[in-house]
């Protein structure tokens, strides 16, 4: 397994399994000088964090994370910051149910077939618990790349209903259990998730990240441009099925005349007429804002019985038990966040390299 | 620029600009006593060359491909493969009119906030004439996966026409002018791009990419899953403004039941009840199919004016004349099989380095 | 700081300062199913270990190492490795001495010109406790590599007193304090090295690596020839000035007739009449045994008082106290072994890649 | 073949057989708006080119460089600059003799082991022809360090004659035929290269790298160290065996006391007592002049008959033909010069994007 890395100066290596000892990662390339604290990075896991609401898992995660290097007299020092998450809890299950088969829609037959033996406690590797080091490194991502880069995300999308795009105001999505921005859904939202819930079902959603007044420049054409790597971080995240940059797919079925987003200055100050390149041109961002959209498949631990085969190649069956969240998209909202910090940051310095 | 390699092992890094001296790519770590010589890697970029037909730009564009270094006796010999195209007619234009204007919807104004300076004959190095090497870089990935892998691309879709996912028939995508899969739709496709053509105007595309009978194992978690380096691979391209894998964006839609691809086996052979999953369970390949759709837009060089600034910032307005597609997408179909070759092929060497 | 990774495919990443709260590195691409567990990987430990003999610092550095990740019943998993050794006296000590000023020869000056702060506790990144993580990493590289081939270290040299190289017998080498392969000079050294501690003084070392048997292809022309791996590896040591492979520095004085290794065939084996090359021809290993020799300077830490300048850049003196070293040469030999190891390991997985 | 790249930011990737039909490299990372033209690079490769004295080989390698991308209107755009220089009489030898046999001390033999074949005309990729395309990177490699940082080799040894310490006289380097910085041994030098060339042997030799006024803070720990990517980029140069920065091996010698460099300020500036460290303290560049030293072997190319066995493992004989030369010593001094500027370069920019 050669790709727990992630960016080229600013550089994310996360560590561990679900049912490890810890979880962890690495963060170079972080420049010095630069506020870092523990209660900061922890803000941006707690909104990761299950249990927060009836709308996701109920399983206890703690996620207290531990700085253990690279920051001195609460500055970062220039050097690899690793942080730390205990697995508190990490011995307690039985695992003789899906020890020796494989869950549908999971990545257990894969891990068998890639490696020939696999971790199958909650998932190993391939668990979502990994993206908890995302979140924390996004975190000082946000940092890296400074107050004035506003990166912001929401649910836009669970199941077939979507938002009204016209009432999204992003000041509602942090009062919400759904990070939603358009208030005049939650209630059926609410319903709706609750009887999927019930069902022992689960559901897709779309979440969509913002990047307000990103710095221009960034993206190195042209396999690295900053759409392909937001692909790429996105596309990372665990049940992700699909991304877009700007209009999207919708761009498919748009003319050169509709689809162009003129060009203005006003007061010295290059404009748009709007916005369907979602704020990238050849591979660099323009300035304008980042818009990206993407697609979370419904969890595939669900109540009713699959079929499935097991290590020996038997036919047999499988019932994935256990407390899970009825749509898994609404907390990949901080953790799609976090990867186009991560993305950003590394562009960033890179672009800083390039400068005269 | 630091983006212009793409690749672990099976690295490909490419060169040039538009109108400058040639083109070339620098391919390394093809393994040793491949059969390789330019007449097959010509067979691919012929596929790609406009002048096709009359939905493809009239532009003259030989693209002789030379090979320079990496093959000796028409075998590979594993140091590195240097392909190199000339451009023949690079010095003629007049370039007067964008010289100091940014094309809409172009990389023109990105570069310039970038760079400071661009080569704005053509585009310069962000002209879609780069793919050109991708796809003959496409073609010796091609060798390394071996003759089983078959990686087949098609359009599916042009503006708001779709193909009918029903009368899908592979063999008929290279025997027509839009590598449609579907021959119920031609028709209607040929007069839709010919009255987009006649009007100046242009129009998107989705095309599809499937990989039949992938190896097992291919994919790299947590960064480097194989959705995740397609996705970077496919949103590298020019005018691709998103992508998705098997059931894509429509996964958000489904439930957990829906959604599932149960497993089973018949003579020791997995298989699958479906394919939402688009061949891909944990960021590894599981051996079904891969299936791939992505967004080209449809290209900002139309014939009617539009708003821009120029290089002092002044409000101006701009004219793309020239030659150009109606549908780039059209020409994506080998630029997206060529990427997903290179994708394939890297993967492929680094599970090898794995085994024991 | 970009430079906490080593290796593409076996690729370590080191992290942590020497009075932080701890030492850790993260190991991504070990190949599963390859039995480790921290007994293992403490032995190697051991031997780095101050306090082992009178001729080593005395300061007590418990290095117990816990295996986070990667290890699944006792069994690599494919998934990155962590381990982690903490830190248990890390806030004891007093720094105003060394807070404001620079140690010549230490890292302080070059660390505060870089990054406008540093760590000053107990050199902070760039103490050799660093090097720990490479001891353990190293052990895990020998797995990789296989039983068959044996890297093995010796002290060679201390300060202008030079083993008899026709004395030298490797088993000795652990059966003294000195890793010293000639028993005939352990006395002398002896009382050498007590005589220079007593002094307060310090002296440099040469070290020797010998690889037995490695496998031939090793290395990757034209920069990641084995010799410039193993070169950049073992410069990447604290302390070590220089690097010479096979008949290195006299070579120079060598002419080509007394220079060439001469090759031919016994029983279908590849034989070579000497060794100058020390196993490596164009970059890539032969088979031959490797060797390595590499020199280490005196450590800085001395008792004599020396001039410097303070973080105002005022003239000021500094002595610089603590139990240090007498030759940190001797250490250096378990360090040296596992670059080696680390760099075959990785060299040994690329090889595999490119096997058909 | 994975390792024709080198560096990170700035990164050069070569490609070419000796005897194939061109020779080239890609140069990545260049920042825009520097002035570079085909005359400016010529300039340094003539330095290496054969047949400059009677002291080096008489083969005639015309070398004339091509810039093919990257370079617009005389200034660098930002994007890869595409270097290409054509084999002129490519395919007039025979090369019967050494086709089936390998020759000791070359690479025909690793080569062979490795990839199952090889491109025997000329050495192939592992021939020193390949160096030109480093010398040419390295020329634009000053240009991104700037003029302030002057990057000067000389021969200090060949065989055992050594130049006087006492004589340096680097306005001499460029006045004689063997790069020598001491007047003094000229005569010497040129008697004893003539004796060798006349026996048809050969001659190693020692060349020193001096760095004056380099930029501090150049050089990412722990393990891309300045001298670990000095020492591997040196170690990189074909027929190199050993490498050492400031006192080197003899620092092994040296007592802390002798080797210590104390610091002092003078002006505000930061002066030191003595370069024992060459330049380099922790892995970072001090400010101090960087000194290196490097020890090239006699080239295996001599004319008396040597052992070995051909490609079915059969012993025989070989003698190597051809206008060789005596010293390849000589014509590594630009090259070594490269090297460093290559690698200081590559730390530069990176050096850059940590500043806040």
């Amino acid at each position: 397994m050669t790709g727990s890395s992630f960016g080229k100066l600013f550089k994310v290596t996360t560590w561990g399994e679900s049912h490890g000892e810890a979880l962890g990662c690495v963060i170079e390339g972080t420049p010095p000088n630069i506020d870092i604290n523990e209660k900061y990075i922890q803000k941006f896991l707690d909104k990761r964090k299950p249990g927060q609401s009836k709308f996701t898992t109920q399983r206890k995660e703690d996620d207290k994370v531990k700085i253990l290097s690279g920051v001195f007299n609460g500055k970062t020092t220039g050097t690899p910051i690793s942080l730390l998450i205990e697995n508190v809890d990490h011995r307690t299950k039985d695992y003789s149910d899906i020890k020796d088969k494989f869950r549908p829609g999971h990545a257990d037959l894969t891990y068998q077939l890639k490696y020939g033996l696999r971790d199958y406690r909650g998932g190993g590797r391939a668990s979502a618990r990994e993206t908890a080091m995302r979140v924390a490194a996004g975190a000082i991502a946000r940092k890296v790349l400074g107050k004035k880069v506003k990166i912001m995300g929401a649910l836009v999308q669970i199941g077939k209903e979507k938002i009204n795009e016209k009432n999204i105001d992003w000041n509602q999505v942090h009062k919400n259990s759904f990070f939603c921005p358009d208030v005049t859904v939650l209630k059926k939202w609410e319903k709706y998730l609750l009887n999927t819930r019930k069902k022992g079902s689960s559901i897709g959603a779309i979440i969509r990240i913002i990047v307000k007044a990103p710095p221009p420049g960034l993206g190195e054409p042209v396999f690295n441009k900053i759409d392909a790597l937001i692909a790429q971080s996105i596309m990372s995240i665990p049940a992700v099925k699909g991304v877009e940059i700007g209009a999207g797919f919708k761009s498919a079925e748009l003319s050169g005349e509709a689809n162009a987003d003129e060009i203005y200055s006003k007061n010295r100050k290059i404009l748009f007429s709007s916005n369907n390149a979602g704020g990238t041109l050849g591979g660099i961002s323009s300035g304008q804002d980042i818009i990206v959209n993407f697609a979370v498949k419904p969890t595939s631990s669900i109540l009713n019985e699959k079929k499935t085969i097991n290590v020996s190649g038997k036919n047999t069956k499988i019932i994935t038990k256990g407390r899970h969240d009825p749509c898994v998209g609404i907390r990949a909202v901080p953790i799609g966040e976090a990867m186009i910090a991560i993305t950003l940051a590394d562009l960033f310095l890179i672009k800083k390299s390039m400068s005269i």
